[in-house]
């Protein structure tokens, strides 16, 4: 069972070494990990002149190739996860296989989106409901994330496993990462 | 042809009018425009018990029902588009249909993501290459957003308007929307 590892760990200065370390995990679990520079025969991105339109179509040719996602969904430069990894956990969905996400978070999407607005927060005139300075609303489900990011998960058999780790360890730590992939090795086996 | 008007405007306080006018420019093109609160008809969402999870179910009902997307790819709330705009971006791709983007913003997604992250950024050792606070890269393709939405939409077929508008009207300009309606219009007619 391959495994696209979904993530902005692509960025870190030690990817190599991230890549490597997510693989072992997924091995010692039975499965394959695919990490998104892995090299990757394609004829459309041969094809491609621009390097990021290589890059984009090498994912996408990993993402099709592998049979379940797992999303570093941690919480990158904003209250959202990552946008390239929200692209790729919709186009897994869409493509009806499991996705397992998880996020280095200590707290829901909502008061990450209060704490990032900080004073800008507007209160809306109804019990426990904020607003941006532009007047957008803020949703409140208690969710990990969008609505749509933990639907879509939820809605493809996988969930979000949440953890609260040191700052320091936010792109390191890999125990919610194994959790992710004990679920799909168990996934696999039933 | 039936087009999911994918973007944050459904957090917008005047929803329904935004909904409407974006509605009537379709409808004068010649398509028509499927507004994520329009009512739909879906029994897994019947089925789910939580809120989210039925508004999840509904907009993946919607999106599997139209032939292609526009999405408001204006950021928000950080350097890149709405989170669960750019899952639904993913997932149209993923269904193979047309997606086109529009974009309110004067700089490329870099350059956004430097003004983000202001004097946390710092640079890296080679001519023009950055990194944040925590050693993660910043890609720098020159393109709109993450490179995933941008090579998305242009394996789709579509491509992302971009246009600086003033701030007051970030959220109601839609001469770019309609350009992209104009976009698909064509491609529908050839």
């Amino acid at each position: 069972m391959r495994i696209y590892l979904a993530g902005p760990d692509v960025f870190l200065p030690d990817a190599a070494a991230i890549a490597a370390a997510k693989k072992a995990i997924c091995t010692r679990h039975g499965l394959e990990g695919v990490f998104p520079t892995d090299p990757v025969e394609d004829a459309a991105a041969e094809a491609a002149t621009d390097r990021f339109m290589k890059v984009y179509l090498w994912n996408e040719a990993h993402i099709r190739s592998c049979d379940a996602m797992i999303a570093n969904l941690t919480p990158f430069r904003g209250p959202s996860a990552d946008a390239g990894t929200v692209f790729e956990v919709g186009f897994m969905r869409a493509l009806g296989r499991p996705v397992m996400g998880y996020a280095h978070a200590d707290a829901n999407f909502r008061d990450r989106t209060l704490a990032f607005l900080g004073s800008a927060a507007r209160r809306r005139d109804a019990p426990d409901e904020w607003e941006d300075a532009e007047g957008l609303h803020l949703e409140h489900f208690g969710l990990q994330d969008n609505l749509m990011i933990d639907g879509g998960i939820l809605a493809s058999g996988g969930r979000i496993v949440t953890r609260a780790v040191p700052a320091e360890r936010r792109w390191s730590d890999l125990s919610a990462f194994e959790d992710c992939v004990a679920a799909l090795a168990a996934l696999h086996q039933n």
